[in-house]
């Protein structure tokens, strides 16, 4: 049987295994660098920056799923999917629809306009799902990220009168 | 001159206004809901969803940014650059790099990877802007978005023993 709970403080190294486990899935494992440590100060603080939750199939850890709050200056308060990952061996109990509906619920009850997220545009299996729940893709928009030293070099160019905390 | 500042709760008559005339810019303006009755209470309540900057061109306000806390599973902390608007008259001044700067050096003192935003495929003026920046394209990865009936769907489907708060 599933249960689907809140992930603790206590949960952070089995996070951070889970994490490395979906992002080697997803063919990415070079990029990850996240340690306990950040999980349990960001996620299990005062201010917590994002919310996860863990599966249990019969008693033994199935997956996770982590969120946080998004906001859309057009609609309002929503949540951010980050992660939802069904390991390997508990596929096709229907654990990865149950997370989003836990995390659909979630939003319901905080008032919020929707769920976004993203897909790998090969993960044909995963997008299947998505839209036969109702979800749409919101095509014309293109992600883009600024890191490392050009983050920095932008930063070091804001003159102390426009900085702001 | 150029002063950009935090917004305060009795900007948000001006944030509406703003935020409606860049979704006409971007041709948008039909999702277009939010009311300042929810900006005050999700951006300058006891737990803020976003953080917003506004700009002010020898005293007229120029523009606005808009932006919340983001998580990366692989790399940590980030934000996410909901909205970045230079009102038309204000243009070519470098306010949107200002913003930028800003907002990457709130990044950088709060320990963060790096700043995602989305841009339209068309706004290849502002492409050219990020790009010139050291901004990537985070290509391979589709947003998805699940809202209205769908999504209360969704959450109905989620029973009392897997919900979390």
């Amino acid at each position: 049987m599933l249960h689907i709970r809140a992930a603790t403080i206590d949960d952070s190294p089995l996070l951070v295994t889970m994490i490395r486990e979906f992002a080697d899935f997803e063919h990415q494992l070079h990029w990850v660098t996240i340690r306990e440590e950040q999980l349990r100060r960001d996620g299990f603080g005062a201010s917590p920056r994002f919310r996860a939750l863990i599966a249990e199939w019969e008693g033994q850890t199935a997956g996770y799923a982590l969120f946080f709050n998004y906001y859309s200056t057009w609609v309002g308060r929503g949540i951010y999917l980050e992660d939802l990952y069904v390991r390997e061996a508990f596929r096709g109990h229907g654990i990865g629809k149950a997370f989003l509906a836990a995390v659909a619920r979630v939003a319901v009850e905080e008032g919020c306009h929707g769920l976004h997220w993203e897909v790998l545009d090969w993960n044909q299996k995963a997008i299947d799902v998505y839209k036969a729940l109702g979800a749409e893709f919101r095509d014309g928009w293109r992600a883009m990220m600024l890191t490392g030293d050009a983050l920095e070099q932008l930063a070091e160019k804001c003159p102390s009168e426009n900085t702001v905390r």
